[in-house]
């Protein structure tokens, strides 16, 4: 087994367990619930594999709907193994338009809960190989009705994660998110942030490849934890009401302006998996 | 008064009251309707002016919202005084790009339903004086529930429209429409089409006007018929949540591939005008 190889097969198998753990946790939580909505039966996530237009694996869908705390949730893995760049991409990386074949590995996530009293939540981590190779990613949170302590929790959680691989990666990786996850036709941001980052690449492969698991065990462990803290509560209609304004704007952020998802749109992708993460319900009263 | 002046006049007036039409046989709807909803009060429009950010008239945007047979209906009457062409779109005008003044006046109009039986639909004219001068607009409904009846009648009102002004208008602006208002992502129009038309110079502005009046009165004259005959049936809640689906549908379109709202979010229009057109409610189950 080549080093490439033996890193794709590792890259891959992550993002796979990391997918397990997580839905493993919030089927956790959805048993052991009590509050509002605890007369449904716990939610569970289905599973859809599906198939890329040239035959080859698509990836997995994994979705959870109508739960008791959790209302829709999204957790799609995708790897691609013989990709070719478009040229518009391949101009952008050094070497990639003499070759521009790639090989690319995700995890990719969003959760809208029945209560507008926990926080929404979005986090992606990938690994892309080509001329060059990187890794991106990040999480970031949405609180439907502004919430200080769960805001320090999720940010705290993320700043361990980066201070353990680079003395920089949160000042730089929290300024990158507040300014990709932003509506510049509202003037608001989608949420309280988190981090974001993109074609990192140290030149130490094995650091890069732990940070990004780092970042994805630090979502593991800190957004279970505020949902658990949160979802007994009671809420009302009016913050009910709120949440599905919030969530407009959700949706807005995503057709919009996030570029994920208009590349994946203009070139083709998986409608299913890439609005995947739109809400259940939303409103524009 | 020049004949620019006269011609300005006329075109804003008419738009103007256009929608004060329009708006009086919705609220007659609103008055006479029997069937669900109907112990609540009547929907009635409530009239916003707005300012643009240099200080000048916007225009007015006319909203009903939680009627009985209205969920949700935007109309914008908008009148740019003293505007100036980006560079960009001066570059599409002959003589433009030396004097980059333009006068604009537009009616525009989108409406939602309580009732999933009754189709949603949407209007649009407008005048335009720059360099180059021309009237655009049209109309397109979009029925939840497939009804050939309706889409029968709305086409024949809008052909007829056409037909007095141009023999080859219907077959050129239904196929510019059923272009328009499509979702190549989902492969699926957004309704069942209707006109579009832009740019439309023909030489004689008297006679460009006069179409322009006409799809106007088209619309007021068989969208209401169509709303009258629909309005009192009852409807299940697996046809509801599919009116819901349908306007997520809505949504991504105008978000994702609607000209107008990219081209207005892009340049600092007024975003509540703009998004005037999003459903007050939708799902992505």
């Amino acid at each position: 087994m080549t080093t490439a190889d033996d890193r794709k097969a590792r890259a891959k198998a992550w993002f796979e367990e990391l997918r397990d753990r997580i839905c493993a946790a919030f089927e956790a939580i959805e048993d052991d619930y009590h509050g509002p909505l605890a007369d449904r039966p716990p939610g569970r996530f289905v599973r859809k594999p599906w198939t890329r237009e040239d035959g080859s694996d698509g990836g997995v869908i994994s979705v959870l709907r109508g739960g008791r705390v959790f209302e829709k949730i999204g957790v799609m893995t995708s790897t691609r193994l013989d990709g070719m760049l478009s040229p518009e991409f391949a101009k952008t990386i050094p070497g990639a338009e003499k070759d521009p074949r790639f090989w690319s590995s995700s995890i990719s996530l969003v959760a809208h809960l029945q209560s507008p009293r926990v926080p929404a939540v979005h986090m992606n981590t990938r690994h892309f190989m080509a001329a060059q190779s990187w890794f991106g990613g990040g999480a970031d949170l949405t609180p439907m009705v502004p919430n200080d302590v769960d805001t320090r929790d999720f940010h705290a959680a993320l700043k361990r994660a980066c201070d353990a691989h680079g003395a920089d990666y949160y000042t730089r990786f929290k300024a990158w998110c507040d300014e990709y996850f932003y509506l510049p036709h509202r003037g608001e941001p989608r949420g309280v942030g988190g981090i974001f980052y993109d074609r990192l690449d140290s030149g130490d492969w094995e650091a890069d490849f732990a940070f990004t698991r780092a970042v994805g065990l630090a979502f593991l462990e800190v957004y279970p934890q505020i949902v658990r803290r949160r979802m007994s509560e009671t809420w009302t209609e009016a913050e009910r009401e709120h949440q599905l304004v919030r969530r407009g704007r959700y949706v807005e952020f995503n057709l919009l302006h996030d570029r994920g998802t208009q590349f994946g749109l203009k070139t083709g992708g998986n409608v299913e998996a890439i609005l995947m993460s739109l809400p259940p319900e939303a409103r524009w009263p």
